[in-house]
């Protein structure tokens, strides 16, 4: 028995992920870039989230690594490599979770061993020393013991700091939107002590969501939409009501105790190169009606206005003769007014489907006229092919806890996420073939990617080209949603619109579901052109794949990470991504404000403007 | 080894309890009550919370638990019992989840074993079997996939309730009160299915804190505090500030879609014996200032005002004649007007304490009137020698969530109860005797109870008697409250008071903290004399200690459980049993409206009027 024991030693995913961790640590203590890259196999990625960085960065392969480490190492001084939880182990690779600490922050991370190597290695901040948040045993009191005259309240002191902030105190930062994405972060930045104004342009937080028209619902479930520190109830809908989303988010607000002017519209802002600082001008509507311009000096500014820049609307000719309603999808208003109506709508993504199924609901004859492929998916496949494993009540029942399925999300690679994505939509394809060719059969012209992995890498190298279906695709193949493929609107008359294969269709209303913009249209718009296009285009990863042009970026552009703009940032995205990459943005703050050194490494150029 | 084995069998927590429950689940399944006696010890205590008897009650020792058995076991067919979690043993005693089935219900429980023999069992209803909350894997989908004409939306169908409830369409249950119990309750009932309408006289949910004197916190901490289904923040403070609670109460009464009529009175009630409803009579004053009389008709009637009834006010001569300024502790508006003031507080339990210290903060000349001697016990001495093994940091860290604290603590016997508070007085006394010194050296009369079981039963005993310590204290021992104790207020003068021991105390204001009435109060105000005397006193065990008059009860008389008048229900208490307690009042009244057998088991008689 000894002897057999000898000969094949007894290793354990355990002991593997604790070996490997302990000879890297060692390797970097001892600052041996070669030790630690020989701890790589040759196809590796090392994906940093602030703690090595101070950016949201991925090294792609030994040479890259190698470089990152040599412009970090010394400094970072990473320490203390702990397997956290149980490492696994399945089809031939080891995964685990872990700790480490550098020289001003504590992180975690998550690594993928194959044959005793890194194959992929993320490695993120998740606090910074002597900074942490007061949570837990580090919780406030919040009553003070004891007597002491002059003593002021929690109310007294909610209203003085309300009151002074933006006119006798500046706050360290100013977030521009306040939808999810920036009361999230403001909720962040808040437990760690930045003092932070959020500007809404709407009266009531939540109000981004109680405008859009009335049938819409997330179409993300309700495991990927958690705020951060309060999830929902565990009665939530999978799939939750835009008004019932208004009211968390008002709520949330509220008793995260952010400091939220709605009714406030940013003007404009500019940077002062001498003092280092912004003027943000904002038009702040007060309940009584009145109007008060105001002018912020904050440190930092944050846009956090959703994924996109202002709607996109072609210009088509004839557009100004026509008699009927027209409008961009995000103002539509709903269904009510266009019963018995004839309704066309542009564009063949997420909106134009939500707004066709809602136009037939309300007896309109609708027509989609589709210019080019889109990628469908149906709600349910997604869920249970493409996010069950993370965010389901499965999961959750697994122990994957929202934090830990927003890592693993956040461990793969950009440059190897699609190949993780293409055989999921290979068996949704399988799964829905017969959806599928009922769509097709319809006329409608389907793609999956240029590589065939489906929505999320569509979402994230474009933002556009698809629908997750909830009921309006079988409207399209049963014709009650008549569509026009192929084609685009080459004229508008008063009354009708001209296709470009010469069809004309009546028409009483005209949407444009035709997209948006890029967000820094919204800093050409209120802090200038110039600083737009400092800073290039968001969103996107230079894969070269259709609207997603290159050079390779590795990362999404601009977004929670610094900008060719000094102390000019991105917040935005979805539920999911709001959440998760809120904190990294949260920690870049906090430690410029407390003054630590944050020299970003990696940082891209520019090659997009607009 | 094999003979050795079998000459010492090994035994362990688990098997122990393992092999108790089967057991004893096996004597139930045959009727054998005499086989199920057999597995208590001699000194042994069943507490029930709904699974067996429909009531919340403690059958103490063998034959009154063989009575409840006789009466119940063949209509409850309990079965199914299983550990849950893994047992534990100390100091003598195996404690054990548990998990088990009864024909209409699953429920769980837990179990303290010596010698084999079960010394305490607790069973509680989890869930009817059919009218499961619809969480988790049963949560709704939200969004209605799939495209039909006529939908309507979740506002939509929110408003339509709002607008019908009460007046076309009648709620199964109305709660009068919508104060943190009445708001918990309705949000177990939402769950539920239950149609329920909370009236509450302040204009915002939340008032009944935010309108308290304003240096007020909550006493107990955080951990012991959260709502039902919706923890706090892991950064909420330790001791919430009243405004933040009211703000909480709030936000949680919106994010739970519960039915919620603000700056509403209830005027009147009658049960009518023909149809079996309750008429109650309302008058609820609208945003624009309309004051509307509606008249509802809801099958149950819940008070839920507290844990207290009418502030007592005692007559003392004079009273009429007094110049100053003279109220009871609930109207106590803050000492901002007294400054420089001498005022004379009539009482020495938490409001006194709070009230006295107050007004000192504001540079009042404050003098306490102490009748009889009162327990005092310094907040942190209370948090971490009696709530810490079950309500901190500590316990959460150590798996102990709000869900188990709440049954552990049910699993004492109210019997035996005292027992277990003795020796952590004791300890408390030993670690903070100086401080004791120091408040009988000012003259202080202090207690422990009559039995010297401290804090939490006299609250159960008799809701009175106490202060915890939060800095006033230290205000009375060296005199910044000046002190008079084992006196009363004999005589009233327009501006003085004469105590009994021939004092005169010059006075601007006469606070009485003087403490409430019994919260059948309510009832003998809102529905009658003659039905307050029928259900008789809430709280009190009828232990025979000071203020808690026998026969023993061995229940809290009243709370959350049937009373002698048919679907007339009191629910409140601090925050853990409204959050607690909450849950079996719901069952009851949906199994009442699911038309499912209740029969009341071990109701008592009624000893005490008024």
């Amino acid at each position: 028995m000894t002897q057999t024991l000898a000969e094949t030693p007894v290793t354990s995913p355990s002991a593997d992920a604790a070996q490997w961790l302990q000879d890297f640590g060692a390797a970097l203590a001892r600052g041996d870039i070669a030790a630690a890259l020989a701890a790589f196999a040759d196809d590796c990625y090392w994906r940093d989230l602030v703690a090595f960085t101070w950016n949201l960065h991925t090294s792609e392969g030994k040479d890259a690594i190698a470089a990152m480490l040599q412009a970090n190492l010394a400094r970072v001084a990473p320490s203390g490599w702990k397997v956290q939880d149980q490492p696994s182990h399945a089809d031939g690779v080891t995964e685990s979770w872990f700790t480490f600490e550098t020289a001003v922050a504590r992180g975690r991370g998550h690594l993928r061993l194959k044959n005793g190597k890194c194959w992929t290695l993320l490695t993120v901040m998740s606090e910074l020393k002597g900074f942490e948040e007061k949570k837990g045993t580090r919780r406030v009191l919040g009553a003070e013991h004891g007597a002491r005259r002059n003593r002021t309240t929690w109310l007294e002191r909610r209203q003085q700091e309300e009151a002074a902030l933006g006119y006798t105190e500046q706050p360290y930062c100013v977030v521009i939107g306040g939808g999810q994405g920036g009361i999230g972060l403001a909720a962040r930045l808040k437990r760690l002590g930045v003092s932070t104004l959020v500007i809404e342009q709407n009266a009531r937080a939540g109000d981004s969501w109680r405008k859009r028209y009335k049938s819409l619902c997330l179409h993300d479930p309700v495991w990927y939409d958690h705020m951060p520190y309060l999830p929902f109830p565990d009665d939530w809908p999978v799939f939750t009501p835009k008004d019932k989303v208004g009211d968390w988010l008002e709520m949330y607000t509220k008793v995260m105790e952010l400091n939220y002017w709605s009714s406030t519209e940013a003007k404009s802002a500019s940077f002062d190169e001498t003092s280092k600082t912004w003027t943000v001008t904002v038009e702040r509507r007060h309940p009584d009606g009145r109007l008060e311009t105001v002018v912020l000096r904050p440190t930092q500014l944050v846009f956090a206005l959703g994924v996109s820049g202002f709607p996109s609307v072609p210009a088509i000719a004839g557009a100004e003769t026509f008699e009927g309603d027209q409008h961009h999808s995000s103002a539509h208003p709903g269904g009510e007014a266009y019963a018995g109506k004839h309704c066309v709508v542009l564009g063949s993504n997420n909106s134009a489907h939500d707004i066709c199924a809602d136009l037939w609901e309300h007896g309109a004859d609708v027509t989609m006229v589709q210019r080019s492929s889109t990628h469908i998916v149906k709600s349910d496949s997604l869920m249970e092919l493409a996010l069950g494993g993370l965010y389901s009540e499965e999961a959750v029942a697994n122990g994957v806890t929202t934090d830990k399925a927003d890592l693993l999300f956040a461990s793969l690679p950009f440059k190897i996420m699609h190949s993780f994505h293409v055989p999921v939509y290979e068996a949704i394809q399988q799964r829905d073939k017969d959806f599928y060719a009922r769509l097709q059969k319809a006329g409608f012209l389907l793609d999956f990617g240029d590589d065939g992995s489906g929505l999320f890498m569509k979402y994230l190298r474009r933002g556009s080209g698809y629908y997750i279906d909830v009921g309006a695709s079988e409207l399209v193949a049963d014709g009650s949603i008549h569509l026009k493929s192929g084609v685009n609107i080459e004229q508008i008359k008063p009354r009708s619109v001209v296709l470009t294969d010469g069809t004309e269709l009546p028409a009483d209303l005209l949407v444009y579901a035709t997209g948006y913009g890029s967000m820094n249209g919204w800093v050409a718009s209120i802090v200038s052109p110039e600083v737009a296009d400092r800073v290039g285009k968001c969103w996107g990863l230079g894969s070269g794949t259709t609207k997603d042009p290159g050079p390779w970026e590795g990362e999404l552009r601009n977004m929670w990470k610094p900008t060719q703009q000094p102390q000019l940032w991105f917040h935005g995205g979805n539920l999911h991504q709001s959440r998760h990459y809120s904190q990294y943005l949260a920690l870049q703050l906090k430690a410029r404000m407390e003054g630590i050194a944050t020299p970003v490494y990696g940082q891209g150029a520019v090659h997009h403007l607009r």
